[in-house]
Parts: structure tokens; sequence; C-alpha cells
């Protein structure tokens, strides 16, 4: 059984893997204080092109978001996010558990629009009953995004400009941000981390194992923030696990190393596509990225589920199934060269 | 000024008022376990047909929304209530500051449909990741809604129905519910605490000052409530001041008095909508009750506004001004008839 | 049966309640945007001396405490107060559901030292790990005790400087704040007012009924406060009922008519503190207000109890009932004389 | 620089670097539903004779304490801990964050007594205001615990009974349990499982990296419990670095390895504690275990401290420094030869 379902089947890169390998006996001190981590906040300032940005590592991207965002608001104030954000869609009220509404605004192929984004903010700032109101006081965004889209440039511009311009914290998801810096030059990781105010840079999806690196540019929001996270029980004892593998990922101070361990995965995804498209399955979004929405019928489904295993989302609106199939770093060429030929096969099936 | 932007801008009906006078000196207990609670208790009890309930006070809405939808829920649950219901739209995050998630139906006409309620349900029973959603355990639903309109019986029974079927408890705030006895007669009191686990009858916008009854039927939810109530700030030291008011409310054993509160005030917000409507101003959404909403054109508004206070609740979609108009128990005929013969005037009006 | 168990077992004081009735029929805005709350915010402000206060209303004492304890804290900050402290050992983890801490610092006849203050300030001051642990960021005293003591002004200006000194918000609450002012004139309103951050001025234990006025003076505190209010349930529907009867309280400005309600309770409740030690009958700590505490033989307690109910509050560490007789505003006097010649007959009982 | 601070500085034991390194490649889903967890549920179950429980990874233990906790308390419960207990003492609030207090019971060389806990419970069964206190409904304690100590199962059985007696949840903390299992034959892995509810078996600080498992035989709290799991931000996306390591811990299906990591560091700790006896240099407490604090003047700890790390605790009542030393399964013989050596020579220090 092929496995297509997530990008998080695999342990870690192999040069990931030897450098946990090479430093494991050495004896360092704990919470993310050892030389590994230090090291590797470095490397991401440095490829990030923020030199004061505090540096957080989590295990989790849950963990990260929960943490983050109850840091950042204070009571009666929300988080914005899209309604197929993964803050809302996903995480079992996570947000909600640490006291804080989560508001969802409208998404268009998992995107926020900067129009939506600003009506939500002057809705409340003309209210004439402002404390019955919760005050956004954050965007939340994913690059990609849950649906595997990209923000342009442009859009992400506009929608950061609205954040500082109405008092809203911006914080950007990038769980599976290499596979967003493959598909697309429009936005480097030195561009978005200039955009927003805390950045998550994923490691699990992306070539690490339970590794996640959180990038705060904003001063307020470092302050005390070693001590959010152990409230949050998101401290790591053996930090090491995060900084290794950051240092890894990052050791070229370029980011260079990181982006590399999406590209292919996004060309597989993208040949996985047109596949789909030449074989009457019509994709669900735009996705430029590593993760292929489709909408199939149950015929065809029940035959590419005989030897790949993809994630069922449930049924689309036209009444057939909407299913996800993902590429990632670790997926075998071999893999992707069978599901090719199967999805090609399929097209004779109602 | 004639004000028309709520119900709750006098004190407390003078039958009530007198009440309070004649008890004021009596020493009791405090906490809600002083005779006048227990008589009122018994009264509600009686005239809702529900002899062994649960009921407790509370001074105001949404701390009586918040301690209940609290104590019914599990961490990782969700109450869901539709996108226009008040803990959705008005509490500022307030229960989602007791750490769990609101979830939004759609509302048509302010009313959530059967059929959007069992769609909730199916996509959490059907998911093959429950463990990464909020599992819907209550359903909150308000009548008359936030919108001033009724479920008919039909319609609550059918929602009552699915939330057993689905295990899911369904909690009625009733905070305008003599306003909705008095409008139809298609549901009686009794009726509402038959269909539901636990059902808010408000006074504070009907007659009383500051004091609201919780009624829970469900065994389960009636254990510890006294705590549950103590932790959130909503045991009331002295009791006395909901149990007067609440055992002359329902002096009657059947809730007679309650409902007559709502009968003059539906009548005058009837002629009022007949006379919007005579006007050129539209009304928004079905109301039978006391809250009247209409779409109004800024010239007309202002000229209203002279002399009438009304609650401005942004823009309708098609470029007016959307405000409300509430009677209440306590509305003066004579500030209808000026109101009516006001919006007669605007007839001529752009 | 004559009720000493507590002090707040009668309505409001007849002024109180005539003014409710004189203006119970005024349409008024809610939510305390009402002409009464106004005349009693600026009426306070006046008594206190802090013209630039804010001046919040709520219905109970643990609501006001949860409110503004939540409001001032942040993640990972605790409030430091004692073992015996209302929020430590009576409100059911009140406080610890909004999330926050409560360190319990050790008391001494229900007053905290200045000298345990400052150690637990340097001990999270001097760690090594302060990531670790949760920083003190507010200090909750209560004036008069939740034993009756009262701190003295050399006590708590010695308290509010470490407070200052060391980062920590000070809040007094002063629930039974009348009946301290009347003990003792070492600290006035004024005093005490200009000593801390904030300060509830209780009403529902000195005559009001479920009505507590929250004084803030520190500016960053005041912020948004309403919001906070409605977030924890905590605003009035109808603020005229704290508004009227606060306006009442504080009518000459002075406070001396709030300060008036507490002297003849104190003066009787030292009567009966003289007469339990004449009788053999141990106070426990140094109560000068009107609640006195006192070691009492089975015996005795029995036979008392025949007649007065009194508070039960355990076993004292002599083996001996450990019990409250509280006197009030509300307290009649021949109630007094039959207690105090009560107690005399307990003389010759084991 | 020699460390013994504490004992997670190093990264994993080399069979469990091992066996990550022979695992990386295979593909398998994720959430800990993949074989290794499975494997390692299997093995800790047969190891614990608990075939039925429920076995959750995580990959810290604050994480794990506040998931716990959280999942088993109601709003108004509260959690007992010793005031030395991790979660009082160490965690800066993580535990109240989630909404519930924990009450601190006085602790004995680390240790509650059986009749201070019974203390507890009594106070709250027969007090006449239960409404006012926060129930306790779950025991927390360590072993070993946060100072070194160990129950003796005597005392462990009495805990347990009058926790079952009471209606506590008894949860047990085991972050150091290898080394509490190698340094008492007293209680085994299978007799501290079924005298409580939930038992954490740490692997971070017993050869693991940044894994520790949950251990829970009591039904009710199994339910649901991924879930619970997400909702704090702990499930972990790729739970195959706990189960790998785990399933290798317990690879001989009976605790065997994961005991015997900790038989050397527990032999070193007694080696040190009579070292700094002989030195003059007093142990605290009685610790039996891997950690040793000792009260040590200011010249000897400057003179130790140029080649050996310790953590220190804060000044002892007597003035001298507390400082703790550790041991762990991977401390090197000849640093333990070296700290030895250098212990003795303080002896002629002042």
């Amino acid at each position: 059984m092929r496995q297509f379902q997530c990008d998080y089947i695999a342990g870690c890169h192999p040069d990931l893997l030897s450098a946990l390998v090479r430093t494991n006996a050495e004896e360092v001190p704990g919470y993310g204080l050892d030389p590994f981590c230090n090291r590797a906040r470095d490397l991401i300032r440095q490829a990030a092109g923020t030199p004061g940005a505090g540096i957080y590592f989590f295990t989790g991207g849950t963990l990260t978001n929960r943490t983050l965002i109850s840091a950042a608001l204070r009571p009666g104030q929300t988080a914005l996010a899209a309604s197929t954000g993964h803050i809302a869609a996903h995480e079992t009220g996570a947000i909600e558990a640490t006291g804080f509404k989560v508001t969802e605004l409208p998404s268009v192929d998992g995107k926020i629009r900067a129009e939506d984004l600003l009506a939500a903010c002057t809705a409340y700032e003309t209210s004439c009953e402002q404390f019955l109101l919760a005050r956004p006081a954050l965007l939340y965004l994913s690059y990609p995004t849950e649906t595997g889209s990209l923000y342009s440039g442009e859009e992400l511009r506009a929608i950061s400009r609205i954040c500082r311009e109405h008092g809203l914290l911006l914080y950007i998801d990038g769980a599976r941000l290499a596979y967003g810096l493959a598909a697309s030059d429009d936005l480097t990781l030195a561009d978005i981390a200039s955009l927003c105010d805390a950045l998550m840079i994923g490691g699990t999806k992306c070539g690490a194992l339970d590794a996640e690196a959180l990038l705060i540019t904003n001063e307020k929001l470092k302050e005390g923030f070693l001590s959010q996270q152990h409230l949050r029980g998101a401290l790591i004892s053996k930090g090491r696990l995060a900084g290794v593998q950051f240092a890894e990922l990052f050791r070229d101070g370029t980011g260079a190393f990181y982006r590399s361990l999406g590209v292919r995965a996004v060309q597989d995804a993208q040949r996985l596509r047109a596949a789909f498209i030449e074989a009457g399955i019509t994709p669900d979004g735009s996705s430029p990225t590593n993760q292929q929405f489709v909408r199939i019928s149950a015929r065809k489904l029940e035959f590419l589920d005989r030897n790949f295993r993809c994630e069922p989302c449930g049924l689309a609106s036209d009444g057939r199934q909407l299913v996800r199939y993902c590429t990632a770093w670790s997926t075998k060429p071999e893999a992707v060269e069978e599901l090719l030929a199967a999805i090609a096969q399929t097209k004779d099936l109602p």
C-alpha cells in the first residue's frame, strides 16, 4: 500500500537523522538553552533576514498555534481565521480551550480576501456597542493554506497592511512552508517574515521529526515567551531534538536546503494534478503545492484505494467524494509513477 | 426623548417592586437558600409542568448562558448556535473564555433549520478523524430569537428530536420568553420545558430587575450546580432579589401573569410593524414579537431620531440603515401613539 | 430564631429602598451607562479623593474579584493572597477557572505580613529558572480581612510600597469596607484608595441589595474594562440597581453615610466580644470589626444555638468548635441584647 | 565541565537511537496510530500487568500532567498535590491555566502523608457550605518525588485506599520512574499501576528523547482521550518518536530493561551521598534515588562549581546553599569518580 494520505508518514530526512546520531552523546542543558538550538536560531534569523527575531521550538503545530495565540491575545480579543483555517476547522477547539474566540472569515480557495478582513475590522470599529463584541486583535493565516493554495505577494502585502493599520497582529502558520517556498518565487522566506509578527516554520511536515520553529519579530510578543511555552506544556525538556534538526535544515544560512526539500514533492503533486484532470477527476481549488484535493467518483476511488491510501474529506458539493493526495519530501519516485499510471487507468471507469 | 432602543430601560414591574418593599426587612439565609427563592422554585416548576426540575437564579443572561454551557460541556466538546445567536454574536467571547468553542450554524430569519443541525451532527459522526474535531454536545437556541422570530412547534420538536437522537443537550435561552409566549399559542411554557434540557426564563427583559431563572430538567446537569454557579461568580449572595421577583412573576402557578407582561408589548410592536410597512420602511425578518428590525433610509431615520431612540444595527445589504425598535412591558401607550404618528409622517421623505 | 450567621440576611437599607422605588419608572439606558450610575461614580470618586478613577458596578463579590484579577494578569502570572483570603479559601477555584494561579502566603491573624510578601517577590526574582515559575503580579488582600482583622496604616503602607517596588498590582477587597472604616480611624477611604490600584467598595454586606463598586485608579487596568466585565458575564443589564443604591450610599460625597452604616454593627460586635470573654468563650483573632470568631464548647454552643444562628467554621486547634457571629447594619438592637444575655447564661456551662 | 545539574542532558540511549535509525524510512500513519506505538502499548501493558489499560504518548511531562488532570477534573474540582509537587511548584501555573485549582498539601520529605490527605477530604466532606469549596477529586503524587524520596509500599497503599474511599482519582507522575524502580523493590511497576488510575512512565529522564507514556486504567478517563490530547496540543503528529523508543525501552515485556537504566545512576548517586556526608555536606531529605539535594557552604560550592555543574535551589533554612546533583542513565563513570574525589577535597574548606 502506497501512502499518500498525508505528509508526515516518514521519520526525518537522512541528513537530520545523521545529525541526531552524531550529537546524541553530547551533554547539554535542557529547555532549548543548548548550543544546537542557539546555532539553529542564528541560522534561521540569517535566512529570514530578521537578526533580532526570537526563535522558539515546539514539538508540534497545534501546540505552537495555541501557545502563540494565547500569548498574543488579551481577554475579550479574538483571532480571525479563514473558516477553512487549521485553528478553526481541525484543532478540536484548542484555541478556545485557552479562553479565546476564533472568528471565522469567509475563505475563497482557502484564502482570506483583504476585503473580508477589512470588513471585519470595520464592523468592530464602527459598532456603537464595542464592549459587547470580541475585538479583532490577531489574524491567523496559513502559507500554504489548508487547501494547498498560496497567497500572492500582492495579496499578502495587502493583508499585512490592513493588519498594521487596524492594530491586528499577523501570525502565519507555515506548517508546510517548504512546499510553499518551492512552489512560488513570488514570496521568499524573508518577504514573509517581514510582513508578519510571528511565523511558524514547519519542520514536521518538511523533513523533521516532531519539530517546529516559531519566529517572532514583534518585540512585545517576545517578552517572557519562554514562560508562555512552559505554561502550555510546550517547552521541550530536550530542546536538542528541534535544535539539531533545524540547525541542519538551515545549515546554509539561506533556507536553500529547507526549500529544496519541497521541490520534488511539488513537482510530483503537479504531475498528479495534471493526470487527475486528464482522467476526468476534478481538482478542488488551485493548489500549486504538495496537497491535491480532488472530486472523484466512487468507482474511481475504489479502484485507486486498492493500492494508494488517500485522505477522505467528505462529500463534495456535486455529490462526488472529496479526497486528498499528498506528496512529501520523502515520497518515493516509484510510488508517484505507480499512482500516475493508476490514475490513467481510471479514465474508463464511470 | 422616547426610548425604544431596548427592553430593559425601566426598573421592575410595580407588583414586583411592592413585593421587594414588603419583604425587605425579613432576615433570611443567603445564596438562594431563602424561602422566597424556594417559593419561586415551586411556582415555576408548577407553571412549567416540571416537578423535578432544578431552578437556579442569576442576575443576568450572559452569566446564565456561560455558567450553564460551561457546566454542560466537557473539554473537546462544542456548543452549536445560530450565527446570529447571542452567544455567537454579542457576548465578547464569553463562552470561549470558559474554554469552549461555539460552532456557528447558518441561520434563516434568526432560526436554526433542522437540516443544518442534522448536517453538523452527521459531519462529526461520519468523520474518520473525530479526534481532530470538536464534538457537538449542546445546541443553544433563543426563543424568541435575537431577530424577534419564533420557532414553530413543529420546528422546535424536530430540533429537539435531533438533539436527543444525536446526544446533544438542548438549551433554550428565553431571555425574552414572556414576549414569545404572548405572541404565539403554538408552544406553551410547559411545551418548551418538555423539549429541552435547560431553559432560561428571562426576568430582566420581562418585568424584573436583574433577575433570570434557569430551569434544568436534565438530572446530570443538576448535580453540583450550585458549585458551578459560585465558580463563575454567579451565585447571588442575596438571592432574595431574584426569589421575591420570580415568586411574584409566577404567583399564579400557571405563568399567566408572566405571559401577560408580554401581551401589550407584542401588540404594540405589531402595530409599529404595520406602520413601518405602510410608510415604505421594510421590516427585516418575520418578527411576531416585541423587537422590530427595519431597513430605513437615512432621511427617514434622521426624522424619527429626533424624538425616538432606536438601536442602530449597521448597514442592511441594500445600503439602508438597519435599526431596531423595541417595545416592552413598560412601554407607555402614549409613546407608542407618538411613534406611530411619526412613522406615518416619514411617508413623504425619501 | 435570631440570625447572626452572616451580614447579608436583610434586604437593603430603607434609604436605598426608597431611592429604588422613587426612580423605578424612569427609563434609562442599560449596561451602567445611566445617569444613576454616573452620579454614583462622581460621588464615589469625590469621597475617595480619586477624581480620575474608573468606577464599575457588579452584583457580587466573587464576580468582582475574578473579573478584576483575570483582567489584571497575563498568562504565567499569579495573584498572591493570604491562605485565609477569600479567593484562596472560599471561591471554589473561581480565580483558577479564569486560568490563573492563586499563590498562598502565610497569614497571621488573617493578615499578610510585609516580610512574607517580600520573601515571595525575592524568591521569584532571584530564581535562575524564572520561566518555570508563575510570576507574582498582583497582591490580593481584604480590608477588613476574612477573620475580621484590620491592617494598620503602617502595615498597609509597607505592603503597598513593596508592591510598587516589585511591580505587583495591589487589589483590595473591601466587601466589608464600611465596617473597617467604622472600626478604625487609622485609614480613611481616601488613604486606602491611594495605596492600591483597585478597590472593591462593598455594598451587599454594607446596606445594599446585590451591589458592589469597583474603583480602579491604575490607568492600564481601566482600558477596555467594560469589555472585561461583559466577558465574565458581569456587566449588569440594568446597572441602575447598583447605581441608584451607590448614589444613595455616597450621597454626601464624603463616604460619611456609608461609614455610618458600620458604626453600630461594630459597637455591637465588640460588646459581644467582651461578653464572650467574660463567659470564658475565647475569641479567635483580634477582630475589631463586625465579625467575631470564637472557640466554644459543645455544651455552650448547643445552648446558644437554640435561639441564635451562627456560622460553624470547623474545629479549632484546641478541639472546641470554631464559630462566627456577625452583626450588620441591619441587626436589630433587641437581638443583640438577647444574645448578650444568653452568652452571660453560658458561664456556668462546661 | 561535568554536568550534574539534571537528568536530561544527553540524547537517548544508544539502543533507542538505533531503533530510531532502523525504522526511520518506514511510512506509517500519524497521531500515534502507527505499528510502533501499538507495539509499545502492548509491551507496556504486559510489563505493567494492565491488559486493558489505555496508553498515550507525549513529548513532555508538563504536557502530560496538564492534559491528564484537565481531562479528569470537572469545573469546581481541585487536584491535591504536595506543596513541593511539580505541578504546584514548577509549572508556572500550567494546571491552573486549564482552569483548575491545585490545592497544596503539606509535604514531609517530599511526600504526602495519608493523614494530611484524609484531613483534606474530611474538611471538604464535613463542610456545611460545600458549594463554596473546590472539591478534592484527584490526588497528584510523584514517584520518585521531586526531592528524590520514595513512598513505601505501605504508604502508597494507604494513600490509594483513601483515594478510593473518598472518590479521588490517583494520578502518579513517574517522570523518573526508572530510578524509583531501581532504588527499591518494595513496589514494582505492576504494583504501582494497580494502585492508581493513571501513571506517567517517564522516558525523557530515563533514556528517551522527548517521550513519555501515560498509562490509564480508569475506564472513564480513557473515553475520548485522543481528543483531550489534541485539545491541549499534545497529540504527536509523528507519534513514532515515542512509539519506537518505548517499544525499545519495554522490549522485554517485563520492564527489566527500563528499570536497568536506573540502576547505575542510583548506585552512583548513593556513593555521592555518602561522600557528601563524609565531607560534612548535609543531604537534604532521604533520597534513595538519583537526585541528591545537599546543604553546602559557599566556599565548598565555589570549589565544586569549577568543574561540576549542579542546580542551585535557593537558600536552605540554615543559611547554606541548597543545591542538587543528579546522576542519570547517561552519566559517565569517570565523571562520577572525579566528582567523588572533588567532594573529598572540600573536607578542609569551611
